[in-house]
């Protein structure tokens, strides 16, 4: 077996088209039915604010499959410590032997989800924009922005969060390395507004954007809420928007942006839900018009975990990478 | 982080009082409200006969808790390998940190099985007992044994399996190892009508052992169906018992000898049906009479993969085992 450190991970495998390409892939596989993806694993730690998900898919073709363990424990920044954590484990799909471990720390979490960003966006934002808007100051929120740059062209940046200096750092970093303008905007209804693209990149517990705020021709990602209790979109604007897409119907109803939007009776569950494999897999069309108000919403599939660690774990035995166990 | 290898771990943890102790332990924090166990994660893949199962459980007062992947495989034979595998993660419980892999191949997951058989037997078989029957020729049919050795003392052992060869070499292992005659049995009727305790191991999915079978003062560990698809017990057996207990009602009624015997009629869900750790914690009694037929279905607890792994850890620390990555 291989064990691979985050940092030859780091080396290795990087947020490009390719891996945008890689992960559209296995969301067209997933609503062609060449993916088997049981329900998320999931343990609360409440007295140490801390979560850990399990997930796993076999996607056809794949000679192995991720088992993914993520954690999040939202007091360790007071200790100092990063809160998300995580490692991959590859399993061989024929014996089920395990083939690497891949102790990435959540890198490779991180990448596939900028890289769900970036398909949505690929499909359901316009062609033409000038302002990406982002709620949300953290590693992920760097990510979607990086992403969307893969994807799309724009002239400006607009970060909010709930901590003013997490933001002010964020705009600096993200100006530097995008090279386009990046300002902290004073809420979140001046994101939305004034931005063509919005992705919320928050833990919040309660909506952060409101119906009143949506206007013609936005795109909204919504990749927070993974969680029962989280949720970043008011339930009036998701029933609102012209296309609600997710990576996967079953867990935006358990743990996304549809838990609460069909709690509160917006949303009726049984309504066809599309989701964005059956975009990129060309069985429906993403965005339809300029005027279009578009969301979707990532929870962050198995799927994509099997694809990233798959394309990372084929790049570092290439570089000669990794330490026999 | 630490990994530990297969070979550090077999030398560091072995199959004995204090195993046993520590698992009934387990059972009867499950029972307290003192482990938070979500449901098993499960995926399969059928055209390799392949099974994968993600089991974690977080018992207050351990200061780390196991995510526990296992595989079965059952082609792997044919090529050589050893048609189980599996692997065990250990993450802080106050921070989600991977503290350390343990590479055990599954032996981890065969102790912990082992002891719980050995609790069954400990509460529910008679003191007195002359027969031991094992029906399963396999390498938890010998943890089986040897585990209730450790509990009761018995003078003779019968061994049935569907491939006769594998019964004799179970059983010359077995004779030498416990040092009590061991002889193959013609059929399962045979292994049931002669035994005081018998223990099932395969991975049947059909019943191996009828209720016309069933004799006085018998008690059956069941611990071999833990999928929707197996069963060893037919669910008029399952009725017919005077004390039906399992590890865990909601596993059994989903994967263990509750799920046929519901499904048939046999046994109402909404039936009170005994935990194994109501017995341990003294919620309920064990055996109650000399006379008293007694059923435990064992379908395997996340709860006791972290016991297990933790005193593993424990161990192989205190030996100074282990690489550091």
């Amino acid at each position: 077996m291989w064990v691979f450190t985050e940092e030859e991970i780091r080396d290795a495998v990087a947020l490009n088209v390719a891996t945008v390409d890689g992960v559209e892939k296995g969301f067209s596989a997933l609503v062609e039915g060449r993916v088997r993806m049981p329900p998320i694993l999931r343990v609360d730690i409440p007295e140490h604010r801390g979560e850990v998900d399990v997930k796993t898919a076999v996607v056809e073709g794949e000679p192995f499959f991720a088992v993914k363990m993520s954690s999040g424990f939202f007091d360790n920044p007071k200790r100092g410590l990063a809160s998300g954590s995580g490692l991959m484990v590859l399993l061989d799909v024929e014996t089920g032997l395990p083939e690497a471990i891949l102790l990435d720390n959540g890198l490779l979490t991180d990448l596939r989800t900028a890289a769900a960003g970036a398909v949505a966006a690929r499909h359901l934002a316009r062609d033409q924009m000038t302002t990406a808007g982002v709620i949300g100051a953290g590693s992920q929120a760097r990510y979607q922005i990086r992403s969307l740059a893969l994807v799309r062209r724009f002239d400006r940046i607009l970060v909010w969060s709930r901590n003013k200096q997490r933001a002010e750092a964020c705009a600096q970093e993200l100006a530097a390395e995008i090279g386009v303008p990046a300002e902290v905007a004073p809420d979140t209804e001046t994101v939305v507004k004034r931005s063509d693209v919005v992705i919320t990149s928050t833990p919040a517990t309660r909506p952060l954007i409101q119906k009143e705020w949506l206007h013609e021709g936005l795109h909204l990602t919504a990749m927070g809420s993974d969680a029962e209790h989280k949720q970043e979109i008011e339930g009036a604007a998701i029933a609102a928007v012209d296309r609600f897409v997710c990576d996967s119907r079953q867990q935006s109803l358990r743990l996304g942006e549809l838990r609460a939007a069909v709690a509160e009776g917006w949303i009726d569950e049984r309504e066809s839900i599309t989701e964005l494999g059956e975009i990129t897999a060309s069985c429906t069309p993403g965005r339809r018009s300029e005027e279009e108000i578009t969301l979707c919403d990532l929870t962050g599939t198995g799927v994509q975990d099997t694809v990233i660690a798959v394309m990372a774990y084929r790049r570092l035995r290439e570089q000669g990478k990794g330490t026999r166990i």
